[in-house]
C-alpha cells in the first residue's frame, strides 16, 4: 500500500530510485502568492550534496532543481508545486556484485522479501538519493513561515561522533553560519576536529561509524500539534525515523528522564514579558504534543554506514554463504550530510502543522 | 484540524475524556468472520485498570466494554466496531483549584493557548485515560494475527525505573506469565523489587520517577512496512510517540550505534532451515524500513509523572506567580499501567502495517 | 478496507447497523468554543425520524441523541464530538424469512459476496438506518456557519414522484418552513397532494415508487472546493452518492446540457452591488469545481424503496430459486425522509470544504 | 488544503498546468512486478490526444510520455510510478486579451477568487490539459487488472449530442474498436454522421454544443466498493465529477427510476452456471453501493465548451462590463476526447477497489 506521501495540508509526495532518471517531489498545499525560484532551494540542496567535502562520498552530483509547476511569474498559485532533481552520475556497475548478494545493514534482503524483486542499481529506492527531495521541499516549507512573517529558525548540527561528543552550552543559541564552518558541521569547533580525524581513520580501515544529530527550532509557535495521535512529537519523530539508518529520537530530556523524578523534570512556567515561558527546557518545548513555545529540541541516533569497504560474511537470495566488500562511493560518517535532511523534515512537519492549526481557531 | 484517527486499514478513531461519559473507539477494517467478545478484550484493559495494585492511582474503574456494532452472533462482519468504555470514578472537584493554573509538566497551558479553553476535569483529552480504548482497540489487533494464523507474540516489560535497570539476557524469550508476578511488570524479580520500593520511596516524598519500557514483538512476518514515509519504524515511532509521557524512543541497537563501527553493527545475514536470519540483532527487527523476522527491539522512555503532590511555583492563566498542589489519583511512576498501553500500539501499528503488506503481493 | 469516514478537516466516522444496540458517529475537527447542545440535533433528526407521517414506516424510534464527548460547559473543547442514537424499536424477527434470501433491489447479495457473511436483521450495516447519525452530524456542520457568522441556507425538497413533477418558480427563495406544510415536503403544495395520492396508492398495491429530490444552498461563500480531485462537485456528488438508493446526481442545467449550445449555457458575469454574480444560473454555483457565490442547485434520483410486499421471484444464497414477500416496516417512497438527509450530507460537505478553504489564502 | 490526490491503494498525484514545462503523476501502490513500458500508454494518450480529428481543438501535442520511476527491467518494483508528459505547442500569447478578463463558464472568476491570483495562460490548473495524466494512470490501472487475470473491459463513448440520441441495443456488447470507427467516437454509426454534422455547424457558428457519454465496464468481480462513505458508485461518482464540464451522473436506470414503480425497477435474481445473475440491469451493475458483477452502466453530461469564440458580455476582474471574444484553439464539442478521459477515471476507481477488496477477505 502506498507509503510515498507526508503530511496532511503542507503534503509532499515523493519517487525516485538511486540510479534512475531523476527524483521528483510534487507538493501540495502550499498558499497561493509565495516567492519562490531555484535559488530558494539551491542552498539546502548544496549542504546536503555529495562530494562536497573529504568526509562524504564522492559521487558528483551537481543537483540543480527544475520547478515543473506550481509557480508562475515568480510566485505560488495554490496549484501543486513539482520539483525535479535528476540523476547524472550513477555507476550501476558498480553494483552488479550485488544483484544477487544481501549486503549486511542493508534493506536487499527484506525488499526482496517483500516485493519479490529488487531495483539492486544503488540501492534503488532504499538509497538515501531519495532524500535529496526532501531537501528541496524542506526548503520550501522553510520559505512558508517567512511568507508568513514567523521567524522560525531551524539548527542542525553534529553533537557526537563516536565517543566524541560536542559541548553545547545552549542549543537554542546555536546558528548555522557557525555550523557550516567545518566539515562535519559540529559547532564545538575543538570537538569537530577530533570527529574529522576518527572518520577519516574509520575511512582508511574501511569502516564506518555512527553519531547523534540534534536539531532545534527557535521561534515556533505555540499551539502545533493535534491531540491525540497527530501529537507534534508523534509527527516529528515518524518524520526522522522515515529516514534512513535512524535508529532513535529524543525530545528535550530524552532518554535521561528515566532516572529523573518528577520534581526536577517538571518545567516551572513564569511570566516573561507578555509570555508565558518556562525557566527550564526539559520538555524540548512540547507539552501534551503541542508546542509550547519554547525552542524544540530533538536528538536522533544515526547508525554507522551500512555500506563497507571491509570484507563482510553474508548469504546470496538462493540462501548460499558467500562474501562482499561493497565497491561503490560511500560516507564513512553519515552525520554531516544528514543534518540539512533533519532540518528538512522538521521544517515539512512544522509547516503541515503550522497549516493544521490554522483550523482550530474560531478567528 | 483532527488527527484522532490512526492507521490506514486497521485504522482506530477515538474520542472521549477524562472525566467525560465515556471513552470510545471506532476500530474500521476488521475482516469480517473474525471470532470477537468482550472477553477477548477485558484481559489487556484489566492489566492497565486504574487502582490494580499500590503503585497505581487509587481511581476505581472498572473498565468494562461494551461492543455496540460490528459483530454479529459472535464474529466480526467487516463493518466498522464500535467499543465504549464508561467512565464511572471521576472526582472533578478535585480539579477545581487547578482550573486557572497551569500544572507544570501538563497540557493545561498548551491547551488553553491552542483552544482558547479546556476541559480542566482530569485533564479532559490530555489525560491518559482515552488510552483505555487504544488497549481495547490493541486486543482486536491481537487477535487479528491469530485470526490469520499468525503466531505474533508482543510483550513488554519495564527495563529500567529510576536507576535501576533489569537484566534481560533475551528480550525475546521474556514471556507475559513471568512479566505479570510482579507490580511493577519487569522480569528481572531482583530488580523489581528494587524497583517497586524505588516507587514506594517518591510517592512517600510526594514525587514521581521515570523509566524505561522494552517492548518485543516475536514472530513479525516479514515485509512489513511501507517505503518511504511510512517505514515500520517511523510508524511504530509515532505510534509510541502519540502515548503521554513518552519522550524518546529507540530500535535495537539505538542511541548506542552512535558509538560503534559499521563492520560491528551490522548483522551478518545467514541460513538457517528453509529462512533467512541474523546471527544477531542491532537493527532491532527492521532493515531499510521493513520487517526483517528478526524479533522488533523498542525501548520507550517514559517521563516521572507530572502530577506530584509537592508543592510547585506555577502562574495561572493571566500569568499571575503562584503555586500548586495537585490532589487527585495519580500514579508515582507510570510504567507499569504503561506497558499494556505500549504493547497495544505495537499490535495496532502491526495489524494495520499486516493488511497493508498484503497489497503488495500479485499472488 | 475502511470507508466508513468523510471529510478532511470536518471528519466524521460512522458505526452501527440497523438493529445493533445503536448507531454512533465521531465528528473530528469541530473549532473550540462552539455552543453546541443535543436541542441543535433534535430538529432534524424528528425531520428524519421513522414514523412521523403516514407517508413513512411505521417503525417507532424516537431517536433521542446522546453528546458522549467534545462539548464542556455547553461549548465544544476542539476534541472529537462523539453522538450516540439508541436502536430501541427493532423487529429482528420480522428478518428471519430472508435470513437466507437475497431481495431484490438489496444489498443482501453483494454484502455475501464481499464478506462472507452479513447481519441480515433489517439490513444491518446496508440499511439506512446509518444516515439518523450522518443527520446529526449534518446538524453540527449547519451550526460551525452560524459560528462563523455565514447565513448559509440548506432547503432540499421533493421536486418530482413518479409523474409529478413540482413546479418550482425559483429554488433559491424556497424556505423549509413552507416545505414541512405537507408530509412529502414539497413546496408547490398542489404537486404535494398529488405525490401523496400516488404513494398512497402505491402503498396500497404493495408497491413502491421514486423521486427526485432538490436541494439548494444559498449564501455560500466564493471559494469553496479544491483543484483537481476534491472539486466541490466531486465531493458534493461523492457525499450524495453514498447515500442509499441514489442512482443520479446533477448539477444546475444538469443533463439538459446536452442539447444547450455553449452561447446559451454559459451564465454571463456582471456587477451587482460590490458582489460580481452571473446572470443567470446554469452552472449551478459551481465553476471550475469551485462555489461562485452563486445558489448550489443540485437534484438526485432517488429510486424506489426495494422492499416491497408484492411477492418477488428470487434465489437463495445457495442459488435455489423461491419466492420472497417482504414483511418489516417500508416507506412506499423514500423522498420525504430523504430530504433532511440529503441536506445533512450538503452541510457537511460545504462544513468540510469551508474549513479547507480557509488554509488557501495567505491572511 | 490539498485536492491534487486521488484514491487510497491506487494512488495518483498529479500536477501541472496548460502552459506549464509537463504534466506530471506519480502512482504509487502499484504492485511489483507488473510488465509496464511506455507504449502501454501510448494508445490512451493518442485518443486523447488534441489535433486528432477535424473536430478537435488544433493544438498539436505529440503527448510522448517518460516513465521516470518506478520500473526496473521493464517491471515495476513496488516503488511509485512517475509519468511525466511535456507540453510543446503553447501559444500562450493567445490568452493575453483574457489576462484580467472573466470568461463566462470558465474558471477564471473563482480561481481569482479562491487564490487571490491565477495562472491565466491557457487556463493553467482549470485547463483539461491535466487530464492527460488522467489517462496515462488510467492506462497502468487497465494493466493491472490484465495483470491479475481479470478480462475487466472499459468501454466509453457518446451517446448523445445536441438532439442526436444513439441508439445503442446493449451497452455491454459495444466493443471499443467499432467506437473508434468515426470521429465522435459513437458505436451508432448513422447518429454519428449527425452528430459530426451538428458539432460541424456549431463550429461554424462560432459555438459549441454538450452531449452525453455512456461508459460500460464489463467482468468487474463481486465484491467492490467499501460501505458507507466509499461505496462504489460514491467514489465513480467522484471521479467523474472531478472532470472538467461535467455536470451530472448516472448510474443504471438512472434518474428514470424517478417515474418507476419498485416492482419493476427491482432486478430479479437468477441462477446462471456457476453465478447469481440479475435478468434486468436497471441497478447498473451496484448494489448497496457493491458491485454485483453485471455490467456498470454509467452516463455522465458534458456541458458544451465553455470557451466559443462568439462575442460575449462579461466583466474584467475589476468588476467593469466588457466583451470577450476568445481566442485559442478549442474543442466545439467535448465529448469526442471525453470518452478516453473518463474510462480512465473509471479504470482507476476499478483499480483502487480491487485492492481495497483484497483486505476484506480472510483467505
Amino acid at each position: 500500500m502506498p507509503g510515498n506521501s507526508f503530511g496532511q495540508l503542507f503534503k509532499i509526495t515523493t519517487a525516485g530510485e538511486s540510479h534512475g532518471a531523476a527524483n521528483i517531489v510534487i507538493i501540495d498545499g502550499v498558499p497561493a502568492g509565495m516567492p519562490l525560484d531555484v535559488s530558494d532551494l539551491q542552498t539546502d540542496l548544496d549542504r546536503r550534496r555529495p562530494g562536497q567535502s573529504k568526509l562524504t562520498t564522492q559521487r558528483k552530483e551537481s543537483d540543480i532543481p527544475q520547478i515543473l509547476s506550481g509557480v508562475f511569474e515568480g510566485k505560488t498559485t495554490g496549484v501543486p508545486i513539482t520539483i525535479l532533481v535528476p540523476n547524472k552520475d550513477q555507476h550501476s556497475k558498480d553494483y552488479n556484485n550485488i544483484k544477487s548478494v544481501y549486503r549486511p545493514g542493508h534493506a536487499d534482503f527484506t525488499y526482496d522479501k517483500k516485493y519479490g524483486r529488487r531495483d539492486h542499481r544503488g540501492g534503488g529506492r532504499a538509497s538515501a538519493r531519495e532524500t535529496v527531495v526532501r531537501v528541496a521541499a524542506g526548503a520550501v516549507a522553510k520559505k512558508l513561515f517567512s511568507f508568513y512573517g514567523i521567524k522560525l529558525r531551524i539548527t542542525g548540527y553534529t553533537k557526537q561522533v563516536g565517543d566524541v561528543i560536542a559541548n553545547i552550552p545552549d542549543p537554542a543559541l546555536v546558528i548555522q553560519s557557525d555550523v557550516e564552518k567545518n566539515d562535519v558541521r559540529c559547532p564545538d569547533h575543538i570537538a569537530a576536529q577530533k570527529m574529522i580525524k576518527l572518520i577519516n581513520q574509520m575511512r582508511k580501515e574501511g569502516d564506518s561509524i555512527g553519531g547523534i544529530a540534534e536539531i532545534v527550532a527557535v521561534n515556533v509557535p505555540v499551539g502545533l500539534g493535534e491531540p491525540v495521535f497527530d501529537k507534534l512529537k508523534a509527527d516529528l519523530g515518524k518524520a526522522l525515523l522515515s529516514l534512513p539508518a535512524v535508529l532513535g529520537i529524543e525530545f528535550g530530556l530524552g532518554f535521561a528522564a528515566a532516572n529523573t523524578p518528577g520534581s526536577k523534570a517538571n518545567d516551572i512556567f513564569k511570566k516573561n514579558g507578555d509570555k508565558i515561558i518556562t525557566t527550564t527546557n526539559n520538555h524540548g518545548g512540547i507539552l501534551g504534543g503541542i508546542s509550547s513555545g519554547m525552542p524544540i529540541i530533538i536528538r536522533c541516533v544515526v547508525k554507522p554506514t551500512s555500506s563497507i569497504s571491509k570484507k563482510q560474511v553474508t548469504v546470496s537470495s538462493s540462501g548460499k554463504k558467500t562474501e562482499v566488500e561493497i565497491k561503490g562511493r560511500h560516507d564513512p560518517c553519515l552525520l554531516p550530510r544528514f543534518i540539512p535532511i533533519a532540518e528538512a523534515m522538521v521544517a515539512i512537519t512544522l509547516a503541515d502543522h503550522y497549516l493544521r492549526m490554522r483550523n482550530n481557531k474560531s478567528s
